[in-house]
């Protein structure tokens, strides 16, 4: 394996690569480790943050609108390079090329946001908050702050946080996925290409040695994480204790009703994609169908089913497929274990998507898409987050019946409901207690200029992610009160010795 | 003459030009009349119109984030086009070239914000007005809209307004100045490369019946002027009589006054640019100095002089130069008469720019940087808007004088003071009758993303130019209350028969 | 008559009654003429204006949340007499006490929302929008500010002006309806027994030689309007041509949408109010009802037809009936006119309440509950805005053809859709060209922290009344922006001769 | 001691006091314990949080309007019993009744912006994020929170949290501090005067017990704290770790400095009250002057100490005096421990407050207002928060030093500067570390309207407390995405069966 590629870091506008240590990337539709990854050591990261340090009060002073311009430019590289951006996922995380470019498209809505930047760093005046005395105020950067992000929007997520961190004035360390980073970095050094100064973004691969630096260093203001439900509390806890600030994004389980006057061929359609777009690998992924009324559940199974014979797995390089493989060999193996455990817990496998076979890729991670009916509230499959293709049905009696299953379930991230009628539609989005809700939308990520957040142990922290809260989260507030004694200068007497 | 250039109409996607009548557009740095620009008919200027009602459904329902796109990829096209735009600027308007990249600058400014408008037109939305009841406001485009602009900026002036009405959902009529059209077109053009349908954006060319289109045909919604404050004040009062919004834009007479505590270098150096940058020929130019106390004003008098022997005025395409020519002969004829009519009223011209020498373009329409001390209020040329390159000095003897004289004055679009004491400059920013105000800042025009308006009879309207106001000039709000009748398909019960 | 109290102005804080010109004001209920209100000169009005210019510069720089601790003060004054005022309306109005509680208590919502001013005058703040330049808006108020206000709601309409108006740092010179005065200065009085300053708040009595004044004073800066569309458009014109700034609110037909799917008990329950509530005297009245289908029409008229049954009409001092008298015996007459035009065109009057019987007021200006159906464009009754308590049935087959009625009336004030259905309600809402939008809201008067205003000639100006268009019509922006030059205070080296 | 006033807890409405352990409440100054408090088990605060629970459904679903009107009603009681509430203060804390009608005041305040709830829980609405797609922002209550704060402000403090809390719709346990609950109790009790419904607010008197539960129990969520930085740290970590929202409030040294060009009789003026008022126990207290140069120092310290001799320190109920006792007899031993490091330390204790003599109330906590001189910092006194009527003075060469102190200092709540400068005033308020800055003003605690919060250690969390922040605080975000599938209902073929 010795001549292979190994992807480094970008420390200060340059690729580094000094590190001992290093772990396979794989290409999941082929199954073949086809590159390594450094892994950064403690060093490592102390030189990115000691060169985010440098760069910071330059960047900070420099005005929100010519931050902002280099956001303007580096869109329009990411629309240039966007083929070899959706290649590079494709690669290493296995998306199909369309599903790339929806990832790719949904990163650079937030970068459109960022451009945006002087509007949203408004601070509040007032005049005369007692006499003569004004008060306003700023929204000034926090520093170097850190992100870590997950392999399955190796692209959008990174840039949920990095635009908005750096166009507030900040420096930016991110420590993507080590399965799939080359996109990622790829991204990044469009950066210096849009103008960025040296240092400003800074990128670590690495593992947990890697990560505790983020998190123990103080010259790290801020982390902000995407990843699963005990890392996200394990971050949360430990950032929080060493005086960061912090948001860290979990798990999910995200549930669908189909009320009875649903336009069920609507929601059907809609559902294909939510449920295994991405291979189902998307915390935002909507896994779990409850269908109000056994006639419901029927026309919603029996639709499905026929719908769900033209889907079809493959490789992300040939556009006709529908969705990849998963990740690793592993998350294929525990995918294919949650259908079993269910089938053993006495659900029905209505499509049953467990070892496909796909034509030249037969050491390829894939799980085809599946349909599980029959599904209750203590089965393992229902508990956990699966993050593979896999659409469960649930079947209740009344809206009420499945809203509580909802608002039990540990994680709130997103949920949506398929109806047509205007006051079940608002009773469920009043009372669901979740931080994501869709009206006959079955993924409702909120568009960039919103947040994203989720309720319960989907998210940690007060604040949710880019949007309006994500420029809250990347600065402080400070409030200044100002009054000037009355002056010689004004006061005419005074000019005879001026 | 017949083999000139007829500039025509840019009309539903086309360059049109079946109009009968022209008018003679100068170089004004040589004095020929090298072009032609065609005047529109009533009916040349009614077909702008119905190609842009047409195209007004669907772009009115297009996203906004959609309709922000067609801005980026504009402010892409400006840049790459800088340069032609800005000679031909030079070329009708008379302009150096680093005068008007500054222009096109501050235009593409209001592009870069028009950008944000999907923050920008966010309603409010309560929750639970009542048991059950919400409500939230919508801001709507409101149709078919005009903007008539004037020869000083033909790039920015228009890019206050079209991106900002586009962006909302709007579709567009320009009128620019028929002095200097051809940079305005040009730029209207490139929003089609920028992919904006046909129809949304027309440019007619033309005088008074075009205007009058403009200000009574019914399908026009709104009007937003810039001019002088005689025709402001009969655009508004027209546009408002045939039931349309309006703002009108007038003159000014912006006065800085220097304090005794001024850093002098500073001001002397601020003041050259704002008095004599573009000949003087913006309404926001810096045209009167009210130092305070002798002492101040010798040394203002004695620093701007020595200064202004380093001025040069020339032709456009000459970048050392630092002003060039006046729009017309009829111009420089009247700027010159103000400063003979000074001279006859008693003040002191200290530096006379009447006539000045420009090797090689002996009939341009050029006048020279002029000083002018002693002037008094009662003095035609204080009273006037001279609209050239000429600085007047009035001596007062405390600052309560100098800002009686601005409060009393018809305009009230900019102002400055010069000085280093924090509480003057808060006493005169609080009580100073002009709506944009300086600091040590001698042209304080509002950066686009807050908006652009002078007090008194510099603005007839209730809502300044371009950012926030900008934004809600260009649309209307719609407050919608909803409340859901109880219903049964969330109810139990109901689901018996569903 | 000479022994009958003659009601006067309230000047700079004190009652007066200098003017030689009065006019009757009548019981309604009685048709008596129980008072007389003097009508003022113009001298009466100068003495108003100069009084509240002179109180204009201390109110100006007292503090926003000073300002509002008078508003919060003026609540509770306002609950605390509310029988006294209610009774009042009742006696020269002839509004029910239930229904005058309930003006007075969205007039009240006003005066709630005028003390949220510390917050709702806050301006923007911008820092470096160049190298060390700042920028930021004030919000500065007008100076001295006009409203004239209708019969209708004497207490409401004039809050909702003059406590924003006040709040935000302006002087108020308010002109009622002369046709029941009482009410609406007892209310004014509160607010001196709530510390407002003498002078801020100025009550007027009078007819056109009043108003006249109010939009020809030069110290008049703004003007405020609710009445009828033509004299709307006229104080508008004449506002905008005197150099104020002027929002005036016209008349208005709102129609409701009844959808087949509605909940048609619900539906008329709704309509019974709104439609028949103080007689129909309100901008907001629902006087057209527009059923989708035969079937739908059917049902409505005969539901309705029962419901009216119970409607009682009679004076304002028995709490159970259900609406008064019209305003004037001439009135009365209009309403009744219009119903018998209606029915000559071919209509039919389902409930006729042409000349109703009520016990002991037998002179009482008193017209009962009125249902027409088979109404049609062309009907003169559908033409003009009736403003009695009418209410006209219509039937079209589709909901598309219910809109383009709405759509092609002069008027768009407010309107309405009773449906089940999401998608009805969306589209609905997105495409009325009616500024106020109920769903299954039949008066959707926006509360008072959103703003009221309607389309096409309901209003005349940019902005809509009270709420945040009411804050931003009421102030002047103000755009400062500063840059300090370098400074020796700062560095060290100037502090051995500091 | 049997026969002393136990203070109990305020229950679902209630005064409640079942507890075993009592704690002895002190009067400053005669030193005596005339009261005992109760101290909550486990168990009483559960109960609390019951009753919490309980009412939050109805809460939640109370109209903000309508929880606003409990506001408004509960500041009108303020205002009339504030003579009972400052009594309470004076008799517990110490302080003097003007300054605690002061401390009441800033409470209202906070009273007041609770009033704009319906305006300040505004979501955001974007019509069209994608075709027929619309999205909005819902901000709904946390649930059940509580507050835990300290001595030195036993109304203000409690007032920045819980009127806010309340009207966003939570429900509030307040454990206020056991040394001085009486005033706390009292307001609490006055907002069921106000119509608050019973469960809402609770209050429960305790230690280390009842905190312990606030910080675990999973049905709170979301805890306010002020205090002590080890105590605050605790807090925020602990109820982090237990999955709770938290701000935690500690320690502050304020520093302001004192340039040459200061207008030196207002600044020694400002810093009197700003030092010694409420004994200093304020944590804006402004502990610290840096002058630059000696020239400053010498006048300062020479003006100062004049200042001084004319301050009083005595019991809170003789309006003459300037400041009382502070509110233990071991918080005096420390404050004087502090001044006498300082003078082993190498300072010069120019005025010396040790031990004063109080007629009358000579078992009282006294400590006499105490100016030091050259004071450095690696001195004790420098680098703890002493908490007492101390004023240390530095002595610094440049602005720059000065500036260097005050960021190298642990904590960052608030600083100041005198200066006429303006580019000083802008350098310091930019670049120093603080979070709440005041230029000219000693004690820059921003109104209510702003948010209150301190950077470094003197603030855990997020967001500042009350204001802007507070809101944000006490509400999570819930984002809606709304499509509707088009609709049979709409469509006219579908009225043929309708």
């Amino acid at each position: 394996m010795n001549e292979v590629n190994v992807i480094g870091h970008l420390i200060n506008g340059e690729m580094v690569n000094d590190d001992v240590r290093t772990q396979a990337v794989f290409n999941p539709a082929t199954g073949a480790a086809e590159k390594k990854v450094a892994l950064a050591s403690k060093q490592t990261v102390e030189q990115a943050i000691s060169a985010a340090q440098t760069a910071f009060p330059a960047w900070r002073n420099t005005p929100a609108i010519k931050r902002a311009r280099v956001m303007f430019r580096f869109k329009e590289l990411l629309e240039q390079h966007a083929d070899t951006i959706c290649r590079l996922i494709g690669e290493e995380h296995g998306k199909i090329s369309h599903d790339a470019a929806g990832e790719l498209q949904r990163g650079i809505e937030n970068v459109e946001y960022a451009c945006g930047a002087p509007e949203l760093l408004k601070g509040e005046h007032s005049k005369n908050v007692g006499p003569n005395i004004d008060c306003w105020s700023e929204f000034q950067p926090l520093g170097v702050v850190a992100g870590i992000t997950p392999f399955n929007f190796p692209a959008m997520v990174p840039m949920w946080m990095f635009p908005l961190a750096i166009v507030c004035g900040n420096c930016f360390i991110l420590k993507p996925s080590e399965r799939d980073p080359s996109s990622t970095l790829y991204i990044a050094q469009l950066l210096k290409e849009a103008g960025l100064p040296d240092g400003v973004m800074n990128v670590v691969n690495g593992d947990k040695e890697a990560v505790d630096v983020l998190l123990s260093d103080e010259r790290i203001k801020a982390v902000s994480f995407v990843g699963s439900t005990p890392i996200a509390e394990y971050i949360y806890a430990t950032a929080n204790a060493n005086g960061k600030r912090c948001q860290a994004l979990g798990g999910a389980k995200n549930h669908a009703i189909i009320m009875p006057d649903a336009d069920m061929d609507n929601a059907v359609n809609q559902l294909l994609g939510a449920a295994f777009g991405s291979s189902g690998e998307r915390c935002m992924a909507l896994s779990v169908a409850v269908a109000v009324g056994d006639e419901a559940a029927d026309a919603l199974v029996e639709k499905m089913t026929e719908a769900m014979k033209n889907l079809s797995v493959g490789a992300h390089d040939k556009a006709s497929n529908d969705f990849g493989p998963v990740i690793t060999q592993a998350h294929k193996d525990k995918v294919e274990g949650y259908i079993t455990s269910a089938q053993n817990q006495g659900a029905t496998i209505v499509v049953d998507g467990r070892q496909p076979h796909v034509e030249g890729y037969e050491n390829g991670f894939f799980v085809g898409a599946t349909l599980i009916d029959g599904v209750t509230a203590d089965m393992d499959s229902y508990v956990a987050e699966i993050f593979g293709p896999v659409l469960q049905v649930m079947r209740v009696k009344t809206m009420q019946e499945a809203m509580q299953l909802i608002n039990d379930h540990e994680y709130g991230n997103g949920t949506c409901i398929f109806t047509r009628d205007g006051e079940a539609a608002r009773y469920f989005s009043d009372n669901i207690q979740v931080g994501m809700v869709g009206i006959n939308v079955p993924l409702p990520v909120p568009v960039a200029y919103h947040s994203f957040g989720g309720w319960k142990r989907s998210l940690f922290g007060d604040l949710h992610a880019y949007g309006p809260d994500g420029v809250r989260f990347y600065t402080k507030r400070k409030t200044i009160t100002q009054r000037w004694p009355s002056s010689g200068v004004r006061e005419g007497a005074s000019f005879a010795f001026a």
